[in-house]
């Protein structure tokens, strides 16, 4: 049945993209073996990827029985609603549902949304908005084990994982220091790096900062 | 019953926010009384928005029962999820609720973040990038007599129609004649304005082009 179920799973992917990483951990936290398509999206983009979402143009897609999904948040909501038998993201409770949103579009806004612009704008206002992002969500984790809270690994958790590996760049990069601005956070991302679904699904920091790296020069920012 | 279920909702706004509109839009269809709280953002914000949304210092924010919802998508979700009694805007199927998820995303990050940019960017740029997105839009409504399809008036109906009261505005200030480049929009308009939750809830194109002609001027983009 299950095998049924998740029959034609396939994911048009970028290794680095923190997009892409939700969805594959996502997609292993339930159990779901896919086919993982590699697109080089920084060359040629395949007609596949075009087809698929003509759009945006942009990974992650997954596709499912025929059919395409895109944005890597309402990937990750479709996922728990076509397979809630394992490992549900969102919990039931609307109330919890609507605050665990909140924060998933929080990071897209404001980790992705300021962190893009660290590339392009002026370093200190930039500096200074990302560490009140980092302290913000330090804030929102306090004292939990992880964002979903009594539910454990959740959606939050998934959104914002891929983001961390980025840290060590923050800090050779921009100089923010991560561990000390957010050490709770730290921690988190450290307990959330012993699951196999988020090691099998990042990178090293080593392999990211030489990335961002290269985005510093494409983009002049230097 | 339902009495008690919707015992103090509450929504803070602002008259000709479309973020606001959808809420508002939403609890109609619902059949929902609240109380409706006119917030002057344009001027001093109240103590009581920046306790309730101390991330973003926004309207729309619903209160409901104590709880605190942000964001004008997810508030319509969470509306979704607790009332689902009366008129659910989301359908029922996992790939219809993703594929509504995306267009309500697309008004989201296009018609409104291209918009906004109207104010401050070349015009050239901006007027092409819009009709483009007019395009796209009436693309993906192509026939149907609403967005949602065999399911009526939906999730990206609510999404997308606070909208339409700007489009006098983008022929008037920047010559985009929408009639012309979306036909099939400018009619789905007039089919939403003609429920009760719509018309009650927007303000006539006229008072939307005074207050675009304000936002011009103190974006120094007249």
């Amino acid at each position: 049945m299950a095998g049924e179920k998740n029959a034609g799973l396939l994911l048009l992917d970028f290794w680095v993209s923190p997009f892409g990483q939700r969805c594959r951990i996502a997609l292993a936290e339930k159990g779901l073996p896919y086919e993982y398509v590699e697109e080089n999206i920084m060359a040629v983009k395949s007609d596949r990827l075009l087809r698929s979402n003509p759009v945006y143009k942009q990974i992650p897609v997954l596709l499912h029985d025929g059919r395409t999904f895109i944005e890597s948040l309402i990937i990750l909501q479709y996922l728990d609603e076509f397979f809630p038998d394992t490992h549900p993201l969102l919990p039931a409770d609307p109330y919890e549902r609507a605050h665990a949103r909140f924060w998933a579009d929080y990071v897209d806004k404001k980790v992705y949304g300021s962190g893009s612009k660290m590339y392009t704008e002026p370093q200190m206002q930039t500096n200074k908005e990302m560490v009140e992002i980092l302290k913000t969500l330090e804030g929102e984790l306090a004292e939990k084990e992880f964002f979903g809270g009594e539910h454990g690994f959740g959606f939050v958790d998934v959104a914002l994982i891929p983001f961390t590996a980025w840290f060590e760049s923050f800090d050779k990069y921009w100089g923010i220091k991560v561990a000390e601005v957010a050490p709770k956070l730290v921690a988190w991302a450290a307990r959330c790096l012993e699951r196999e679904s988020v090691s099998n699904s990042l990178y090293s920091p080593q392999k990211v900062y030489e990335f961002a790296g290269m985005m510093r020069k494409d983009f002049g920012n230097e």
